[in-house]
């Protein structure tokens, strides 16, 4: 499409204003068509039929890592080697996420001299553009963030091996490794293979790994994903991995089940804190999701269906991407093979102002920023785009409005 | 009944050791039959039926602090003036009272001068006997716990008066006000008075009003707590208390619904930390206990028939102890009108050997210590009775063994 005048711009815009919208980009929430999908499982256990399959009976106190089917799929949606490489929790990764940091600052790892909290100070390695909720709990422990770019093969590995060899003050990195948040990237084997071997000057250095799109493709052409455990084992660095993963973009997003995959004594560090804070997690929602799912195929099975309602929405919003901005050398965008954004980077010092022009005219975006440590993008140019929970007339709209708005600022540039 | 010779004792002892048995007196866990009283609500949500009363769909993410209607349950269960003042959460009271802690020790309390986890010392008032897992929280946090004697009318105010003026270290006091647990007490008008008014030393003082048992009746004559939020509100005192309690001993223990009840801007000051670690409890388990008991009201008609399966169970217990002990001079037991327990005193320093003598015989009791801050009973008197599990006749073989091997003790003493 031709580029458009300032001007001409600037009337579209106040036309799109003028209509009052009301939509909603923000957030990587399943839609309700989604959420349908797993609607079956709320049948599956009833007052005559809560046990597992070994009979036990589900109602009561106990089992603090998880009911034995269900850690039989999480063993392999985690691909770790063992049940005893599982916890099987609550309802939320995050909150398994947070909790591990929690511990590690108020008690440490085993292998750490002392309490993070009880350090000077304590860093880690924020990949960006990445999740801002890892960021957070960062912030919220006060544990330093650095920033390190991320390529499209993962974090920029000569930077991570760089800084992670020399500082013992950082104790870890957020990795989102499959279609990540935003970026829509996977790891490559190389990269895997370079965070599982590289020398880290701490000796408590942990990679928390939250595969949160493990399963999330969008078409048949899928990314592979190496074991990041099996590969820490390789090099003799069992320790240094912590996976996370939950059924929230699988199952329901309030109501599901999050596990935690790692070496069988990272898990009992993790079950001997846990058993200080619960007696055991909702055993009867995991004889649903394991009634409803029965083994990681059909798990696998399952997410087809999401892919069939979400990818199309993911097409649109490239289309209009392409239609409206191609070409036209003032934006870029990735094409996500699965996950739950587009990461869009618009001229440099634009995206807050972007993302202000869309907001006044009815089109919330996630805050610009929000996807670097302390929400500050330093070339203020990444935008995230959350196509799953709009309906399709509504992602057509907001894009629309969004591509005018990205032509606005860069002329107004 | 009449004293048996330490000859003759030995003898019983045996007979019963011969016997094989295998008896779990240990912890408060309700029974089966009790747990099949809720059964009916796992058939009140399907895959047709699933929203709020308002219609919000609660299969997404969202709703840190619950749902409305549960709210105005929590509200009445846990008696605070407004649902601003309760933060319903995942399945686990426990799981709430820890992670306060552990974010008074990271943070501190908004009027902290610095993080708990940064200061020299802190230290807690544990009134003993008591819960064992609050003690657990305190060790684990490496909070110092100092032991306050339990009476008839709660802790001892005298002693709690005097070290919470005197030391500022001294930042809260666990108390289980109603039924405690193990001595079944609930805390006297006065005591409750003496604690929302007491002088503090350290600006951050917080109770922690455990009230598991809060609607756990065993008779029509029931105790009455007074209100500590208005209480403390009384007095200036607003940000003193926080208070727990959980459907786990009412509905499901696993798949219950738990609460905290505090002041509104305690209350922000936990979902602030709670943002942080989760995007909202399991709504859908919410719907399920909003469905089925409907309102305050509907959970203290439940209780009723929790109490008509347990009480007998007391009954049998006490009934036993007073057939078997009674008169004898050398054992004291608790009476209680509600609760999961009773509390019985052997001779000093044989309590351990009770414990012991009733294990070998095939009848596990908690850990003789396990009611006291660092597992240590002082007088290693204090044994825990949990009738709630077992059968009435597990229950019955259970108390004859545990006389006989009281007595013996006695008599080798």
């Amino acid at each position: 499409m031709a580029s458009l005048t300032k001007k001409e711009l600037q009337k579209k815009y106040e036309e799109y204003k003028a209509q009052g919208l009301a939509l909603d980009m923000t957030r990587g929430k399943p839609g309700a068509e989604q959420l349908d999908l797993s609607l079956p499982m709320l049948d599956l256990v009833t007052s005559k039929d809560y046990k597992t399959l070994a009979g036990a009976d589900t109602r009561n106190y106990g089992g603090l890592d998880g009911i034995p089917e269900m850690k039989e799929i999480f063993k392999d949606f985690l691909e770790v080697s063992s049940t005893d490489e599982v916890i099987v929790g609550g309802n939320s990764s995050l909150t398994l996420m947070h909790d591990t940091l929690a511990r590690a600052m108020s008690h440490g790892f085993p292998e750490s001299k002392k309490p993070w909290g009880q350090q000077a100070k304590v860093k880690f390695l924020c990949p960006s553009p990445g999740y801002d909720r890892h960021f957070s709990v960062c912030e919220h422990f006060g544990i330093e963030m650095v920033t390190v770019p991320m390529t499209d093969k993962g974090p920029d590995m000569d930077v991570v091996e760089k800084l992670v060899a020399e500082d013992k003050t950082i104790k870890g990195i957020w990795v989102v490794p499959k279609y990540s948040n935003p970026t829509g990237i996977t790891c490559s084997k190389k990269t895997v293979k370079r965070l599982a071997k590289m020398t880290t000057a701490a000796k408590d250095f942990r990679i928390m790994w939250d595969n949160a799109y493990t399963v999330h493709h969008l078409s048949k052409e899928q990314d592979e994903l190496e074991n990041i455990l099996e590969a820490c084992k390789k090099e003799g660095n069992d320790e240094r991995v912590l996976i996370y993963g939950s059924f929230s973009k699988i199952s329901f997003a309030g109501s599901g089940v999050a596990g935690m995959g790692a070496s069988a004594s990272n898990i009992n560090w993790m079950k001997a804190h846990l058993s200080m804070s619960t007696i055991g997690p909702d055993k009867i929602n995991q004889v649903r999701h394991a009634r409803f799912f029965k083994d990681f195929k059909g798990v696998q099975k399952h997410m087809k269906k999401h892919a069939a309602i979400i990818a199309p929405k993911f097409d649109a919003v490239i289309e209009i991407l392409e239609k409206e901005l191609g070409g036209k050398k003032i934006a870029t965008w990735t094409v996500p093979k699965g996950g739950y954004f587009i990461s869009l980077d618009v001229p440099k010092g634009t995206a807050k102002q972007v993302v202000k022009l869309a907001s006044d005219a009815g089109v919330k975006l996630t805050a610009a920023g929000a996807t670097f440590p302390y929400k500050n993008d330093p070339k203020d140019e990444n935008i995230r785009i959350a196509p799953t929970l709009p309906s399709m007339g509504e992602i057509k709209l907001a894009m629309r409005v969004l591509a005018v708005c990205v032509q606005l600022a860069a002329a107004k540039k």
